[in-house]
């Protein structure tokens, strides 16, 4: 089986365009106190303005709830799905599981001095960025295997947890957990009240994001879908079964693996997709092809000032992260997916602001 | 990968034995009628005759239910996982899903007539109960593959729903969903009344137990776990997508494979466990291995005249379905398992009674 690393869809280009940028974000923040507080109504989607993106949720939800609908949902068949690295929090500019990794080497040559001096971990260890964005595939890899595998799964969740209490990202000083997008949140909020039960499907690793989604999202372990490795079941010195992650990939929950991660963890066809990049697009197209009403969206970056803007928007051409292309933009309106525009339809980007 | 046909754990020794089995079944039914309608009370469990099984369901409950309980478990974390063959139904004296494929031979033959006088389908279709008993494992493979898998879900699904439609099992003459075990559905409601989520763990195809679990058990498919194949993304001629079926194997949902398919489905660890044979060891240990009231259960076949017996009661020895060693009621014992007996602790086997 290919390695589980190949799933993180993680290029040498990517690494070193996201790398250039890293320095940059270490300067000063954006004027926060120069953007107007939104007050919140009592309504729903109080961080969403009115427009078409935020009144084709509204009007998807009114047509699958109320029973006087032609397009009426039975509870159970409710299902929604979400995308995660840049639709539901910052994947800019480096998908924060690959930042933990990064920053786990350090660890893990505690526990194997003898990498101290081995490539790939002698370079990351060394701090030189340049250095670092120079590395292969091959070296990435081994440094996600070394990272995500090869422990039991309750001391990896015990390592994410302690990471994620401590590490900051680098523009807004804050941690990552504290990065979702407010919008988004209402988003899930308003859906799973109206008998939606949410689900993460992200091409990130699915026992990397089980950790914290709860907490971020409330969206339960068993409703994260996710880039996926083998456990291996087996016996402590005392006898205790435990089961270790192994550096074999099951899923790679990414572009056509979307839908076949829907397929094998949840077994039914969703209702609504929200997506940001060509990862996400045979996810939507198989929300899409399904009877009745069905919700696709794609949030477009195109907010630099309290964001950032890449995709068709390109402001930051170089970066692969996150890919929105022209392409993906022409399929979306042929299909009659609605576009989410950061910067047109959102009041507010952060729970935090 | 290793081809999906191992997983349903089956051996040429098992065909051999089932099938050798299978005429005695034609025979005469038992006498319904001898047996005493049970009157159901209003309370709990009703087919269930009080003792130490009964009791310690309702202790598990009632510890993890009860706020004021040093083990009371929160609803979130209230996951209860059931084996299927043998435990929730009829795995004797062959799984169903074999059946199936085995059923299903005619129809792949009348697709492709090439295969009509290629073995191991010559011999399947000669109904040449013999010859059929000697196929080899490889030869099961190949009819396994050619029935499960090469087809849409879409497909699949409509496929399974109308043979389970028409196919009569042959001992009772009804339909394999009927085969349900009646006092394990009032486990099922019990445990859902109290905000457990009920979970099957099968080794058989999670695909083919998804098309009835919701109506045979009120189990969702995104709550079936079981053995997995990969599936392929494509488009159709019309440029619809869809999913195909692919030979190859994702989870070996038996034995160690439980406990990994729990982590890789649910991501949690279970409160209660429900087994019957070797395959469900491992899913038994490792839910034991948690903090707190654990409940682990084994149902023991020991009731030749109202279902069958097998394993430690071996009035079928040569059977190699759902085996229960000694070894494992060793096991069992030592560990603190509760082993249900059904013939002393179940009023009544089935609905239809």
């Amino acid at each position: 089986m290919r390695p589980i690393n190949r799933s993180f869809d993680m290029t040498r280009r990517v690494l070193l365009s996201t790398l250039a940028v890293l320095p940059a974000l270490s300067g000063p923040l954006l004027p926060l106190s120069a953007r107007a507080q939104v007050v919140t109504s009592r309504g729903v989607l109080p961080s969403w303005n009115d427009g078409p993106a935020k009144q084709a949720i509204f009007e998807f939800v009114r047509s699958t709830t109320d029973r006087s609908s032609s397009n009426y949902v039975v509870q159970e068949d409710r299902i929604a799905v979400f995308d995660q690295d840049g639709t539901l929090w910052v994947e800019h500019p480096m998908y924060t599981q690959v930042i933990y990794c990064l920053e786990r080497v350090p660890a893990v040559v505690e526990r194997k001095p003898e990498l101290k001096n081995v490539e790939p971990f002698k370079t990351v260890l060394s701090g030189d960025r340049e250095a670092i964005s120079k590395l292969s595939i091959r070296d990435l890899e081994e440094i996600l295997a070394a990272t995500l595998t090869g422990m039991s799964v309750d001391h990896f969740d015990a390592e994410v947890k302690k990471w994620l209490g401590t590490a900051r990202d680098p523009r807004w000083k804050r941690p990552y957990t504290e990065l979702a997008y407010q919008p988004m949140l209402e988003v899930l909020h308003y859906l799973r009240d109206n008998g939606y039960r949410t689900y993460i499907v992200t091409g990130g690793g699915q026992d990397f994001v089980r950790v914290y989604a709860q907490q971020v999202y409330g969206i339960p372990p068993e409703q994260v879908v996710g880039t996926a490795g083998g456990t291996k079941f087996g016996y402590g010195s005392d006898g205790k079964p435990f089961l270790t992650k192994e550096p074999k990939l099951l899923l790679n929950d990414d572009k056509a693996g979307k839908p076949e991660g829907i397929h094998l963890i949840i077994g039914r066809r969703p209702y609504a997709a929200f997506g940001n990049s060509t990862g996400d697009r045979e996810m939507l197209e198989w929300t899409g092809a399904g009877v009745g009403a069905r919700l696709k969206m794609l949030l477009l970056h195109d907010d630099a000032r309290r964001e950032y803007a890449y995709g068709p928007a390109q402001d930051l051409p170089d970066t692969k992260v996150g890919t929105f292309t022209p392409e993906l933009y022409d399929e979306a309106k042929k299909n009659g997916w609605t576009v989410i525009s950061m910067k047109n339809d959102w009041k507010r980007i952060f729970a935090f602001e």
